[in-house]
């Protein structure tokens, strides 16, 4: 990702599709004073003394989090997903979400995760720093099929290792776009649970997307095999960082004690980061608060907005590369229905290289898509983020964009 | 520790010398708004546009932090370090600080930590995260002794190991309480630099302590051999979870970049917590402004507080071990002149059956030293921690301790 930014500085004129930030314009520094002085009017209404609201705010808090009961509370209303708080941890966004899971549940040398590739790369990058190489799952082009999975754990039995755990973005995915159907999830949890695996979700475009979304993993979960890994960057705003891991899975500890994986990770945290922020946490709770738990009602704008980018940037596409010589010209994109991502195949490879003449002479920057491959793969293929443009820039960016692919294509100007 | 959080539960009557927290009587929580807009003043007088105000607060921020320029004022003004803006990471507590340094440091399985031992958990805790245990290195009586180091180095290199850093507190250690000479500095940095290794600094009490404080090994250090660690949790407050690390070693990485152990410290953030809350750096950012940059300033009520505590409870002490028979007992303690915390020796097993008596049947409530060792040691001392209590409870606490103490003493009563 460094090459990127660095061509991103390189030509600042450029139009940019690679970054996935939120969208800020719906922000407002005095929403952050009203969020906080909410959240400890709420304190004060459950009983708290002046000096323990004052503690709450100043003072380590519980390593679990604060804010827990707020979180499963609107984990019911937003999601159907019904936990009890203690089986919520409240993290350093949900990179530290992901990164405890994978301690807690990668601890030898024969353990194994597998991830959906292409993939998030904070997954990759965690499981790098706790020092293993994820086993990629390789998504088709209408997403994740389950029998890809069933072959790869297969074939990591047979070589003596241990499947512990399976990650995906089933929403409106980072960095394809795809959205696994409802009659795939339905698998993936019977698979989990025929083959003694958890399954990782990390869901955080789900909320802003326009429209009814298909139920999470988590809330079809009958067996306890998911562990939803949540992140409020989206549905609130990045600059909290704020996220959560649900583990309801009953473990029992080295010392024999039996407990929640909850417990576990909290554990975990104490030796990281120690606590989230309290102060961080107290904003979060009181957007919690003002929505009444629906973090969705908080976003019925937001989710228009990014519904209406996603939308211009199909037209777009469709206008500029016209149905008929698509096929012949070798470009394909898929259609997510909400998200900030979609996949565009084009006839050359997307590289670095590609990369740099598209910025320097036409313009336009996006990402490779072989980035998001842990393992190769995605090389004639890029990622468009639709989340930060105007509509303006979108109309501009994709018709430099289809110059540009125009100009790379075999035989092409 | 969590035994110690039972047994404190289970008898709440007692008064608890355990905890190590701050104390909280100077926080106002007013103050957390009047930070914030103080540093977004400082945003826009900075030139700022109210948009890039908004995004500071709101979005993703560097990943090395928004404030690295105010605290390398601060540590220019409080500590005489003397780094560019570059050489700081800011971190999710001191904590994070901690746990990125051991992983940047200790790679392979030959890679070894020293701790001064009796060491702080969250050093040992985050080393076992990342799958090693450290080598302790004892203190004695008197504090840390370099020869002990040397002694420690070349029994590891003699394994075929190879010495990474070395971990210290080298101002009111916790949980010695002890303080290194400035003589013992100067040799264990010319040691350091001898035999090629780092010394991770931890000092987070030094300016919450009256007095003139020893200067910091990184104020010393002309080999760039100290890797400062930072805390605000002290002398700002814990809720902000905003720590640091001064990392100014010139380093190159696998790819052959040249750049500071604060790049490469940074990058592994990114995937464990991707920023610290940009919301809680604009708090501690304001602190910072409101004192320009002297966090001394702002801890002279502070620092004037816990140091009448420390003298308060080894006054107690003295009055309840007269010295005559002080010795025929078997009891000692050390005589901090700072800090949170002091040791002292029992003549008895001070262990968790004993914890339990002294809670039980004498109503207070102290560490025992054992749980900061890493491989044994501290069977028969205690920590008492002196940050929380008021004076009223130091008197009666000292005195149930003493009839507890007398009560396990060999032939007591």
């Amino acid at each position: 990702m460094n090459f990127l930014n660095e061509v991103t500085h390189r030509y600042p004129e450029t139009i940019s599709f690679a970054p996935g930030r939120p969208y800020d314009g719906f922000f407002e520094v005095e929403q952050i004073f009203t969020h906080i002085r909410r959240y400890l009017r709420h304190l004060e209404e459950q009983g708290a003394s002046p000096a323990e609201i004052r503690d709450t705010l100043f003072q380590y808090g519980p390593t679990g989090g604060r804010i827990r009961e707020l979180i499963a509370d609107s984990l019911r209303k937003d999601e159907n997903i019904d936990v009890p708080p203690e089986a919520v941890v409240v993290t350093v966004g949900c990179q530290e979400a992901m990164f405890l899971a994978l301690r807690a549940l990668v601890s030898m040398p024969e353990d194994v995760l597998l991830v959906s590739s292409p993939c998030y790369p904070g997954i990759t990058g965690a499981a790098r720093i706790l020092g293993f190489e994820p086993t990629p799952v390789p998504e088709r082009a209408a997403g994740f099929h389950c029998a890809d999975l069933q072959t790869a754990l297969a074939a990591e039995r047979a070589r003596g290792r241990r499947p512990r755990a399976f990650y995906v973005v089933p929403d409106h995915s980072n960095p394809s776009g795809n959205t696994m159907s409802l009659e795939e999830r339905h698998s993936l949890l019977e698979l989990a649970d025929r083959e003694d695996i958890l399954v990782l979700e990390d869901s955080p475009y789900r909320l802003v997307s326009p429209g009814q979304q298909v139920p999470t993993l988590k809330s079809l979960d009958r067996y306890r095999r998911v562990v939803h890994l949540g992140s409020y960057s989206k549905t609130l705003f990045p600059g909290a960082r704020v996220g959560f891991a649900v583990a309801d899975q009953h473990v029992v500890d080295r010392e024999g004690n039996a407990g929640l994986l909850a417990d576990e990770l909290t554990k975990l945290k104490s030796m990281v980061t120690v606590n989230t922020s309290p102060l961080a946490q107290a904003v979060v709770g009181g957007m919690l608060l003002a929505a009444d738990g629906r973090t969705s009602d908080l976003n019925a704008e937001t989710s228009a907005h990014y519904g209406a980018a996603m939308k211009a940037v199909l037209k777009e596409l469709d206008a500029n590369f016209p149905e008929r010589d698509r096929a012949a010209l070798g470009v394909r994109w898929n259609e997510p229905g909400g998200g900030f991502f979609l996949g565009v195949d084009v006839p050359f490879r997307a590289d670095n290289a590609a990369l740099v003449r598209s910025a320097e002479e036409y313009g336009v920057v996006w990402t490779p898509m072989s980035y998001f491959h842990p393992q190769g793969g995605g090389e004639r293929s890029l990622r468009l983020s639709i989340s930060y443009l105007t509509h303006d820039d979108i109309v501009e960016g994709i018709a430099r964009l289809a110059r540009f692919i125009r100009a790379e294509a075999p035989g092409g100007d």
